[in-house]
């Protein structure tokens, strides 16, 4: 049984806030500040370029992407961490698409996160060859998955409704029509279990700074199946994704029947750093323990929201079973709403055009945590303290 | 005048090393840990999800670019940094292309830096397209600019041999016969006096885990002239480069007649903490200061090495002024030997198939270094330690 008292501890949560945002960006582990003081004093200045070798810099895309594919349930060498989830975006489609060149439709949703579908866009664009990307309503994906399409990209959990799709269904639909699949994971990976392998998922990518707690802008990471490793196209093709990095011929060759070859370039190191220390966190995790906790808070806290703050609405599925670890409330004074909430330090946060969102992550949040935040809320809708016009400004980043 | 004294006391340099490799990874200044200890005591922890807003997260990829940029005669509003090099060759080439839509020729040379044309050619396979990536030898640059060639991508420096071509003499060729350029200045950043705006050059990238001292995996930057700001195409075109990020439109459109559309996706901030206390020591350095110490060293140790250790031969142009800020000499038994003086603390690196390099940086290098390092090679090829067993294992990074 997870100890989830300890992993809370694991934690630096600031005195008197509570956090309901780890589905954006994750708080510090206490182990970030002597795990990076470590590469600093004892890796960076002493061994310098010798850290390549010596501290295994070179090879941590590949350890870490081991642990965090362990969470997603990809068998080892199929993971590497590294670049931004917009990247990966890109480097899975992009390999999607050459697995099936004569395909030219490319299915998503139009709840999909947008910077996946913009990625999608500006390939398009440079490929010119007359693909097309369908963004269906979400509960249309399925009838939308025809022998047309070639590739089939979703993201499993809607980053504003917490909505989520059916993996296995879509992954089975998509193959039994011929289409390729990449999942994108940046709200499942640390939220809820998944199963990439025993989905037979072609790619999966996701992102390391939400649940997993890996800081600000910290690595994302893309999965390929170990049936694809061979043949797949590593379309960035950076020396890091090389047969022979150190040859420096002038012409590339991918790393052979390797995740290696989808590493591109050389990746930020001090990034890798604080992930490794969170990723110590969640070795002492069972997925479905944290699932179980994280569907009894969000319970209590959908019970509780509706028990006492009329005028929000809630968007999330009411199915748990069907909901990510994040829920969402539609309130039409919800941006500033939101803004009194958080300078009352209950931190979640706000996604146009009205929804409140609330992340909830068991980690480090408890029951007293859910019920002290459903108290300031009420607090602030009994007062009106939305029309405060310190909370109608908006920020740059929301 | 620069005062390479206290900047070589802003660096903390293990005891007894004489590290000659600053132009592969540069060592750690003193201010890195408390820069990043403030970061995750100060900001993340504290701060976590408001910290986009209220410690500028958020736009750092522009204030560390303007002060990168400054380093390269860039003017503000012109470079951000983010992702690796890699990625950024891939996208100023890709936008190189696209401004010239009919020409298919790609030019660069058989000495740049194999990630540059490894991406290109991925680039090229993608769009498939009937490009062409031409790669004469260095000196036959300027005859092969010709009506044909849509982008000329080189690398001011080489990085094996330190050749510097002529900036200014290629962009004006390749304008006048209506190409545009890409300036690869990974090895020029911080090595020597760079005037991009004066160039006049359509784009310029570079990394800042060399010279510049961020850090392994420190991240890349992309200038692009103020005169293609409002049209340059952003192929990767990621959520951090959207004209209203946080409106979380279905439809990419780019941030307008600004540097921001060559963002891509969300930036890792550890690496930005570590730049930002590597490029505090470049404010009080001015670059032709630092280029004239760098000649006097360098050419002390040519004409040591000259002298003291036959069987080495200069690869790297005997003209200071063709050179960038690293000396390479070619040995047969260049790797063992490399091996040798890393073992006796001196530290350089090795190219294939024979080339001992050197990096000279003046911000931490001093002349009794440089006699220093002389004097241990020396006794290596007097003892012939390079035959040793020990010294030819190869490492997995060289």
């Amino acid at each position: 049984m997870t100890d989830f008292a300890w992993t809370r501890d694991q934690f630096d949560l600031p005195e008197g806030m509570i956090y309901l945002n780890g589905n954006s960006l994750g708080p510090m582990p206490k182990a970030s500040v002597p795990a990076m003081t470590r590469f600093l004093n004892d890796e960076w200045r002493t061994e310098l370029i010798k850290g390549w070798n010596t501290k295994n810099w070179f090879m941590q895309t590949n350890t870490l992407g081991d642990r965090v594919g362990a969470m997603i349930g990809a068998p080892a060498g199929t993971t590497v961490v590294g670049d931004t989830l917009s990247i990966k975006v890109f480097q899975a489609v992009a390999a999607g698409m050459a697995l099936v060149p004569d395909r030219k439709v490319i299915l998503s949703d139009n709840g999909n996160f947008p910077t996946d579908l913009y990625m999608v866009e500006g390939l398009m664009k440079l490929k010119d060859a007359g693909h097309e990307l369908r963004t269906p309503d979400p509960e249309d994906v399925m009838d939308g998955i025809t022998e047309e399409v070639g590739v089939v990209m979703i993201t499993e959990v809607d980053y504003r409704t917490g909505r989520r799709h059916d993996m296995k269904a879509i992954i089975d639909k998509a193959h039994s029509v011929g289409a390729v699949v990449v999942w994108d994971l940046a709200h499942s990976a640390g939220a809820v279990p998944v199963d990439v392998a025993g989905c037979d998922t072609d790619f999966a990518i996701g992102c390391t700074y939400k649940y997993l707690n890996g800081g600000p802008g910290a690595p994302a990471f893309i999965h390929v199946a170990e049936r694809l490793l061979d043949r797949v196209e590593p379309v960035l093709s950076g020396w890091y994704g090389h047969e022979a990095p150190f040859a420096f011929d002038t012409d590339y060759r991918p790393m052979p029947n390797k995740i290696e070859r989808m590493r591109i370039g050389t990746p930020s190191i001090a990034s890798f750093v604080l992930l490794e220390g969170a990723l110590d966190i969640w070795d002492k995790v069972d997925m479905n323990d944290l699932h179980a906790k994280s569907i009894e808070l969000s319970e209590l806290f959908i019970q509780e929201v509706e028990a006492r703050c009329p005028g929000l609405t809630l968007v999330s599925p009411r199915d748990p079973q069907a909901r990510g670890s994040h829920v969402s409330f539609a309130f039409e004074h919800g941006y500033a709403a939101m803004q009194a909430l958080i300078a009352a330090n209950v931190i979640g946060d706000f996604r146009a055009p009205n929804v409140m969102r609330f992340g909830i992550t068991p980690l480090f949040t408890t029951e007293d945590d859910i019920r002290a935040a459903v108290d300031t809320l009420e607090t602030i809708l009994k007062e009106e303290r939305y029309k405060e016009e310190q909370f109608q400004k908006r920020s740059l980043v929301t």
